[in-house]
C-alpha cells in the first residue's frame, strides 16, 4: 500500500496545531508530506519545510505559490491540510478545491455562514473532499457513544450536556496579550469568541454521537474579564432535529479546568458519560442497572471503536491517535475515489464541509440569540 | 451542657428524610426527641414514636394536638422540626412560630412566595428561629469554600457553575408510580419540579458560597419524560447582586448520576470545585498556579471548616454529619439565646426563613422565564 | 423499644476516637450514655461526663470505681466501651468481662497474645459478649464484599491485595513529639508500630471479607525515620486457610496518602475493588466482562448492605455511620440475649474476641517474621 | 534536518508491539523506514513490508539475510530495532551490534545475566548505541519525577511503592491457550513470568526515578491459576543503593485491573504519585502541604518533561508519544555520533544496556529468592 503526498499550508515553526497533524497524518504511515507552505514569513516556512525533509523545490514560501506550481504536476499531493490563521481559511480552502484538490481545513471552515455555503456548494460541484478537523470526534469511545446510540442502546435520546470549559483567557492581566486579545476582537474573530473557538466542538460531538441536526439555539453570552467585547463564557439551549435537547456550556475562563471537553448522553433506556482527559473509559448506565465502564480496547466494542483503536487496552492512546484517525478515514476514502471502490462506511465519519456549515450556521444564531436576550433562533 | 429538647413532625416510619433528622440531631448530642407527631396516621405515629422512646403522653396524633398540648407546658420543646408534606409546612411552621417556637422547616419553607413573605414577617414581628433545611451547606468544605470567597482568595467572583441532576425520575413506565407522580402534579408541586425539588439546593449553595443575592433570572425547563407538566430538566442563568453570573443545571432524568451535586467557582484570582459524592475533597486553582487539594480536616483550613468537622482526616465524615452542623449551629443559637448571650458568629451559617424565601422567590421566577421563552425576570 | 444503657471508659476531651464512639452509639437511637470513667485524671473525667448529660453520681473518676460501684446495680449498663491507652485494654476488658458486663473494646484489644487467649477463654466460660472495633468492617460496601464472597460470585479467592497507608508519621521532625514518639517505643508500644496500628485493619478486613483465617506470614518491617525502634512501614504475605494469598501493605510515611484502607479481591471468577476514601462505590468486575460499579443504596446490593445502610443512594455515609453498625449489631445481639430470642444472623458480623486474638497472633508472627528475614512463620 | 533511516526486525502483521514502534519512530519524523525482516514466516514479511512502503529489494526473509544484505551498504540503516519472540533478543542483538549497527531492542534483552553481560561487553568494546525499550519511562511525567528527585525536591528517598498489575491471565480456561501458555513454560520463558513480563517496568522505573541501583531483593512468587510453573503474581522487596526501600507488586490475575503501572515515591520531605492509565497527572504532596496537581504540559515543569512534550496541555498524549521519547533521544545520540558532538544530555534518559543487564540480574536474583522462602538475595 503506497502512502498518500500530502501538502501543509500553516502549522510552521511554533505552531500548536501544525506538530499535532504531522503526528496525527503520519501516525500510521497513510501520508508523505511532500510539499507545503508553512508560513506567513516566506524564509521561515521554507527552511522549516526543508527541516521537515520536504524537497526545496516544493518548499513554498505562500500558498498561492504552491496553488501555482503544483496545480499543474501530475504527482501533485492527494490531501492538503489548511491550518492558517482562521480568517484566511476560506480563501485558501476555496481556491485549492476549486483547482482540485482534496482538502481538510481547521476548524472553524470560514469566517462566516454564507462563505461555508459557498464551500459546500463547490464540493458539490466538484466532488473534492472538504474535511474540517473537529479531530475529538476521532476518539474512539466518542465513536463507540455514536454506534450505541445509532444502535439503539439507549433508546430515544432525551438530552445532551456537554462541556467544553478551560481557564486560560482567565487572567485579566493578560488580556492584552495578543495571542489573546485577537479571539476577542471582532474584526478578527467574528461574532463569537469562547463559543466559535472551543465550544463549537462540543457542538460537533453532540450532533455526532446522537446523530441529529441542530434546529434552534437560546443562547447566553457573557464577557467576564475586562472589557472584552466578545463571550468569554457562553450557555447554550439547543433544540435538535430528532427530538434532543442540548444544554451546552463553554467557558475560558474556568480557571483550574484544562481542556474539559465532556459529554454526557441521556436516553430513555440509558446514559452515556465520557471526558476529553480521560478518554480511554466510557461510562455507560443501562436504566435501573449499575453504570458499567467500557475502557477503549476491550472485547465487544463497536465496530467503528475498534476501527479507531490501534494500542493494547490499558495504555492511553491519546489525542494525536484520535486526530489520527481523521487522517484515517480520508487516506481509506481518497483511495477508494482513486481505486474506483467504494470507501468502508467506516470510514464516513469524518467531519465534512457540510459540518463545517453547521458550525457556522450555530455560531450565527447563538450570537443573534444572545444579543436578544435568548430568544430562541433558528440554526 | 443539659441538652436541648426536641419535637419533630413527620419524618415517620418509611419517611425518606426522617431518620437523617434523628441521626443529624441527636449526633452531637445537643437534641434529645421529647415530643412527636410523626405520621398522618395517629395511630401509627404514636406507636413509632414509643418506639423511638418518646414518653406515650407526648406521642401525638396530630400536628394540631400537639401544638395544643405542648404551647403551654414550662418544658415545652426548643426545637421543632417539620418534615411533612410540602404543601403544609407553611400552615404547620406559620403556626408553631406564630406560638412561640423556635422552628426547623424541611424545604421547601412554602408553596408560594407570599406564604414565605409572611413567615419572614412572623419571624421578624416574634424574633423567632425559623431554619430551612437546605443541609447541604452544612459541609465543611462547603463552609471553607465559603470562608474561601469572603476572605477575597478568590478576588471578585465571575462565575458560578453549580449542578443538581440524578436520573430517578428517567424511567417513563415508572411515571405513574405515585411516589414519583405527585412531583410533576402542578396542584400538589406548584410550579416547578425539578428545581424546586433538587436544583434549588444547588441554588441556596451558589448565594451561600458566593455571599451574593439573586437579582434575575433566564430559565429554560424541559419536560422529557411522557406527558409531564412540570420540568423534570432544567438550566438557568442567574444574576447576582454582586456581580456574578450563576449557571445552574439541574435534572432528574440524568441516567447514571446520583445525587449530582456539585459547585464550581471561579474568581479573578482562583477557582474551586467541589461535588457532594466526595464532599471530603476541594479543589483550589489559583490563577496561574497547580490546583491544590484540600482534604477535609487538614490542618490550614478556615474557623468555618474547621467548626463543622468532627472526625480525623481521611475518613469520610459523611451527610448525616454535614446535615448535623444545621442543628449545631441551631443549638448555638438557641442556648445563646436562653442565656442571653450573643451566639458565636460562626454559628449564624444555617438556612433561614430569608433564604426560604428567596428560594421561593427564584422558583416563581424561574417558572415564569421558562414560560416566555427564557425572559430575564427579577427574583 | 426501649434504649440499652451504655457507659464508656476513656474517651475523654481531646480524645480523638471517643466522638466518634459516641456519635456511632448513639446514632440509631439505641445506646444511652448512663455511666462513665473518662479520663485518667478524675476531676476532668468527672466533668466532662456532665458536660455529656450523665447523672454527677455515675459520672465516676476510674475505672475501679467504675466497676466497684456498677457490678451490683440492677440497672447496670446493657454494654461498656473500653477506649482507654492501648496497654490498659487488657485489664480492663478482663475485668468487666469477669464482673458480667459485655464488653466493646477498642483495638488493639490486649498488648499480647497469652492476654488475648485469656480473654477468649473468659468469655467462653461466661459467655459475655465481647467485641473488638474493627469499625471499618461496618461500612456497607465492605459488608457486601463479603456477602459477595460468600455467595460465590468471585469463586474460589485467589489473591486480597490489601493496604493501610498514611503519611502522618512522615515528619522527622516530629519524631520527638510525645503523640508520635510512644507508638514506635517497644516499652509502650509492644512488638510493632504501624501494623498494629494501621495495617491491622487491613488484616481484619482481609479474614473479613474472604471469610478464611490467617495461617502463615512472611514480613518485611522498615523503620525509614530517624533511628525508631518499631517498624514504619511493613510488607506482608499471609497465606489463608482457604487457599488465598494475602498481601498488605502499611505505612505512616507515604506523604500525600490520608488514611489509605484499600482492599482489592480477586477470585477465580471476578475482581472487587473498595477504597475508603470513597466508601460509597465497590467496583466488581466478572471475569472477561466489564466493570460495574455498585453505589451504596443502590437496588439488588445483599441483605448484609441493606441493613448497614440508613440514608438514601447518592449521598455519602461516611466513616461514622460505618463505625456505627457496630453498635447496630450489638444492639441486636443484647436485646436478643435480653428476650432469650436467637440474634439476626446478619447482626452477628462484628468483630469478636477472637477476631482481637487473631489480630495479636499476626502481630507477633509477624513481628517474628521481620525479624528473621521474613522467615514464613505461622499465626 | 534530514531523516534517519530505520530497520525493523519482527513486529509483523498481527504483532501488538509492531504497530506502536511504527508510530512511536515516525511520530516525530526523525526515522524513516527503509529495511526490515518482519516475520518468521518470509514471504509473509516481505508482503507486509512492501505494503509498509519498503522498498521490495529491503523487504527481507530473515534477518540473517538481512544482517548479510545491509551490514555492508554504504546506506546502512542509523536503527534497528529488534522486536521478535524474546528467545532471539540475544542472538539478533549481539549479531548487528558486533555488525557495528545500532540498536533498540524490545525488552528483555535477553533471556539470561551472562547474555547480557556480553552484550553490555559488546556495546562498550565497539561504542555502539544499544537501547532497552522499558519505552514507560518516556512519559514526560515519569521524566518530571526523575527531575523532581534529582533536584532534592523530596529529599532523601526513603519508599517507592510501584505497582504494574493486570488481570489478563486470569481465566483458567484460556491458560492453555497458546499466547498465554509460553509464558508460564519455564522452556520458553525462562525463571519468571509476570515479573519478568509486567513487573520489570515498574522495577525499572523505580531505579529510573530514583536515580538509584538495586541491591538485593526479597521476592514471593506465587501461581494462581491451574498448575503453572512460573510465577503470575509477585511481591518484591528490593533494597537501592541510596538508601531507598522498593515494594513492588506485579500480578496477571488481578481481573478488572487494565495496564496498572503505578509509582509512588515517598522522600523526607514530599511524596509523588503517577498511574499509568492517567498519565497526564501527577500528584506532588510536600511535607506538611497541601497535595498539588501537576498537569503536563503546565508551565513550571521541569526541562526534561518539556522536552518529553508535543502537544498542548489538556490533552492525552498518550503512550505511543511517550514510547516515541525514546525514539527521540535515540534520534538525538545517533544525530550528534554523525556530527562528532556532544548529544543533549536530555537525550540520555533512554534506557541502555546496562538497564537491560540490571533488570536480568534482578529477574535472576527475584526467582532465586522466591524459590528460597523469601531470602534476602544480592542483585
Amino acid at each position: 500500500m503506497s502512502k498518500l503526498t500530502w501538502a501543509m499550508i500553516g502549522g510552521g515553526k511554533g505552531s500548536q496545531i501544525g506538530p499535532t497533524h504531522r503526528i496525527s497524518a503520519g501516525l500510521d504511515g497513510h501520508f508523505h508530506l511532500v510539499a507545503s507552505a508553512l508560513d506567513a514569513d516566506p524564509e521561515r516556512g521554507k527552511a522549516f519545510a526543508i527541516d521537515l525533509g520536504i524537497a526545496p523545490e516544493r518548499a513554498y514560501g505562500s500558498w498561492q505559490e504552491m496553488l501555482e506550481e503544483e496545480r499543474d504536476r501530475s504527482d501533485r499531493p492527494d490531501l492538503v491540510t489548511v491550518a492558517t490563521p482562521n480568517a484566511t481559511h476560506y480563501e485558501i480552502t476555496s481556491a485549492f478545491l476549486t483547482a482540485g484538490f482534496d482538502v481538510l481545513c481547521e476548524k472553524p471552515l470560514t469566517m462566516t455562514t454564507q462563505e461555508a455555503e459557498r464551500i459546500v456548494a463547490i464540493t458539490r460541484e466538484t466532488g473534492r473532499v472538504c474535511a474540517v478537523n473537529y479531530g475529538y470526534s476521532g476518539y474512539p469511545l466518542v465513536r463507540q457513544m455514536r454506534a450505541m446510540v445509532a444502535a439503539g442502546d439507549l433508546g430515544r435520546i432525551r438530552l445532551i450536556k456537554a462541556e467544553f470549559a478551560h481557564g486560560f483567557h482567565a487572567d485579566a492581566e493578560e488580556a492584552d496579550n495578543p495571542r489573546v486579545r485577537w479571539r476577542y476582537d471582532p474584526a478578527q474573530a467574528g461574532v463569537s469568541a469562547v463559543f466559535a473557538d472551543a465550544g463549537i466542538h462540543a457542538f460537533h460531538m453532540a450532533c455526532f454521537v446522537s446523530g441529529q441536526a441542530p434546529r434552534e439555539v437560546s443562547a447566553d453570552f457573557a464577557s467576564l474579564v475586562g472589557d472584552r467585547q466578545l463571550e468569554d463564557d457562553a450557555m447554550l439551549n439547543i433544540r435538535l432535529d430528532g427530538g434532543a435537547l442540548c444544554r451546552l456550556w463553554t467557558s475560558a475562563v474556568a480557571i483550574g479546568r484544562m481542556h474539559g471537553l465532556t459529554l454526557q448522553v441521556f436516553g430513555e433506556k440509558g446514559g452515556l458519560s465520557w471526558q476529553q482527559q480521560h478518554p480511554e473509559q466510557l461510562l455507560f448506565t443501562p436504566l435501573g442497572g449499575r453504570t458499567q465502564i467500557l475502557e477503549r480496547g476491550d472485547a465487544g466494542l463497536s465496530a467503528e471503536a475498534v476501527r479507531a483503536s490501534r494500542i493494547p487496552i490499558g495504555h492511553a492512546e491519546g489525542m494525536p491517535v484520535a486526530f489520527a484517525n481523521i487522517y484515517h478515514d480520508l487516506a481509506d476514502v481518497l483511495r477508494a475515489k482513486k481505486a474506483g471502490r467504494a470507501p468502508d462506511p467506516l470510514a464516513l465519519h469524518y467531519p465534512t464541509a457540510e459540518d463545517g456549515l453547521l458550525s457556522m450556521r450555530a455560531i450565527a444564531a447563538a450570537a443573534n440569540s444572545a444579543g436578544s436576550g435568548g430568544r430562541w433562533t433558528d440554526i
